[in-house]
């Protein structure tokens, strides 16, 4: 299978060690002429679900041959495995810690790369460059998935907060993220938003408008978020800090009646 | 029209939530093979003045054909028109809000990329992924500008503060960015510097001289910036520091006979 | 010679300021279809041996032919001279600040570039768009390293802080770098670990191990660092910020015997 890529990077390195240099080192070494897309390596150090959120919001966006490879493996080293994954036609390469949750969630096929192919040129601490790439790179000239080791059933997947429907317009759920822009990420479904007239957070009661542009600058509101779950914003402002509002909090739909 | 490219990136999302990925995704996708180039992402949230220095700073050192995607967008879902601007052979697309005044300016034509084209598909908040992307990728793919949107003539550009020549080698201006290195840019253009004796900003009074080298480590000049204004600068200091001098502030040059 | 490149790019540039983005398109406009790599643009401004130490860690990793385009250069506009370098098939261009000191140690040879061919074009203040990007492109398009200037043999090259091999598994060294992790990086070479009951670093006394996951979290440790060397570590930590370890200060290996 030949014309697979992109190589699309996530990592929590930063740039200035020269860790994410040298993994476009190996990569460029290995499959020459792949193309190689950066997505962040400004994952907060260690912080596996907000890798993993970032890489729900964009893996299908790349296109069937896609491979994401994914690092932020703060359990490099220990008997964490190293997992390749096949998801609606991409690929992922990362460590098994829930990084590549949305992937396997969404009827992915997981295996557990073998580490003992070369074991002395594979270091103890970094695998982004040791293993994640030659996988990456293996694939991406067209090897097989199944080369790559066995596969597993019990690959980390971590629960996320299920949002409870109450009743028609009537629902309870979390903000699950707060972007750049401090707008609220809830798991609040869009097509839950019928017949709802506000949405609460803390002591505030939002109205459901279509767009940002339909408050005023400073006002509150709530809308269908670009990733189809319904987002709290403050027209122009940050909501995290307008409204005091962070990761964790409970959402409430209340409906038109009430 | 086909070999259009590379398409150029300029953004204010960062790269840590994702947005920045999806908008690539959605290059990929739609036009496989366009080189993309990451300008920067690390425009401050929401201002347009530092997205449009930047354009200004590097849109023609590259070559024609080139697509400038540019999206930094406070109004996202106000009545704030998308745009895709033609300015030397080089394209962009990006908000009417000022973003891509310096292309404008340079006598571009501009149009209102349609929206209605596919509604459904076009979130209320991310136009960067749902409209912009892909009217680059329609130009990398050799697509008609004309196709985009009809012609209009009322593009937001905002007025430049305008140096004022006084007499011969006497002029005033202003500090209009500070850069990374705390260098001060003015619009001061080199052309002035001719029969000048001295740059005065605040209470500072600072040689002209051709190059950083020709002070001594942590003395003020001024010389001609590598953009064809005068650049006001400390050695091996930030002059923005040094001199407690910031964007705004009236730049004043001093003509030899003073 | 023509199938050169990557061009790999590291600079203290940042990318708001749009210097980074004009560089590109130079290299794009000169050398169309060379790919590009961005390694880093975060190096701490001016901090030359910050960029070194990136380098030096990524620079073998790209293949041969592969052009290190390297711009941090405090000294733009003094008398230092632009260097090219080749070393082990690998190109690099930048000041001759020590920059390019890992290459030129691996027995590179050096030449100064030639700035007086196009004297008017090339600014006083950035030569990274003005003459680096240029010369990389001329490499890059095949281009003969001699015709870019006469051979020099007094590049600046700092020495390094020498570790001292005391006896049998007994030695001393110095924390040459703190990652973003806040592991601390020695000049400790792997092969002096024979023998060594436990490394030393202040008040300090920890575990030489295989890998983090031998130590539980929170706990410090010694292992082989990726690059080959002595690292010092807290297993889930910043071991710069638990041990209150920085950059120049002491390690000692202690041998099993003591």
């Amino acid at each position: 299978v030949s014309g697979r890529g992109p190589i699309v990077l996530l990592t929590d390195f930063g740039t200035v060690d020269g860790y994410t240099a040298e993994m476009k080192g190996v990569l460029v070494t290995l499959c020459p002429g792949v193309a190689i897309v950066d997505a962040t390596h400004e994952v907060p150090r260690g912080d596996v679900a907000a890798g993993a959120r970032a890489l729900g919001r964009y893996w299908r966006r790349f296109p069937p041959r896609t491979i994401h490879l994914c690092v932020v493996d703060p359990g490099v080293g220990t008997a964490r495995r190293p997992l390749v994954v096949e998801s609606e036609g991409r690929f992922a390469v990362g460590p098994d810690n829930g990084l590549l949750a949305p992937m396997i969630r969404a009827s992915g096929s997981v295996r557990a790369i073998r580490t003992d192919i070369a074991p002395a040129q594979i270091s103890a601490t970094f695998h982004g460059r040791d293993v994640f790439a030659p996988a990456a790179a293996y694939l991406a000239t067209g090897g097989g998935v199944a080369d790559l080791g066995p596969a597993v059933s019990d690959a980390v997947v971590p629960e996320v907060a299920v949002p409870v429907l109450v009743g028609p317009g009537q629902a309870r759920g979390t903000v699950v993220a707060v972007d750049r822009f401090g707008n609220l990420q809830t798991n609040l479904p869009e097509g839950w938003l019928a017949g709802v007239y506000a949405v609460e957070v803390g002591p505030h009661r939002l109205p459901v408008v279509r767009t940002y542009g339909d408050v005023r600058p400073g006002e509150g509101l709530a809308l269908i978020g670009s990733n189809g779950y319904v987002e709290i914003a403050v027209r122009d402002r940050s909501a995290a800090q307008v409204l005091d509002v962070g990761e964790g909090r409970a959402v409430t739909l209340v409906p038109a009646a009430s």
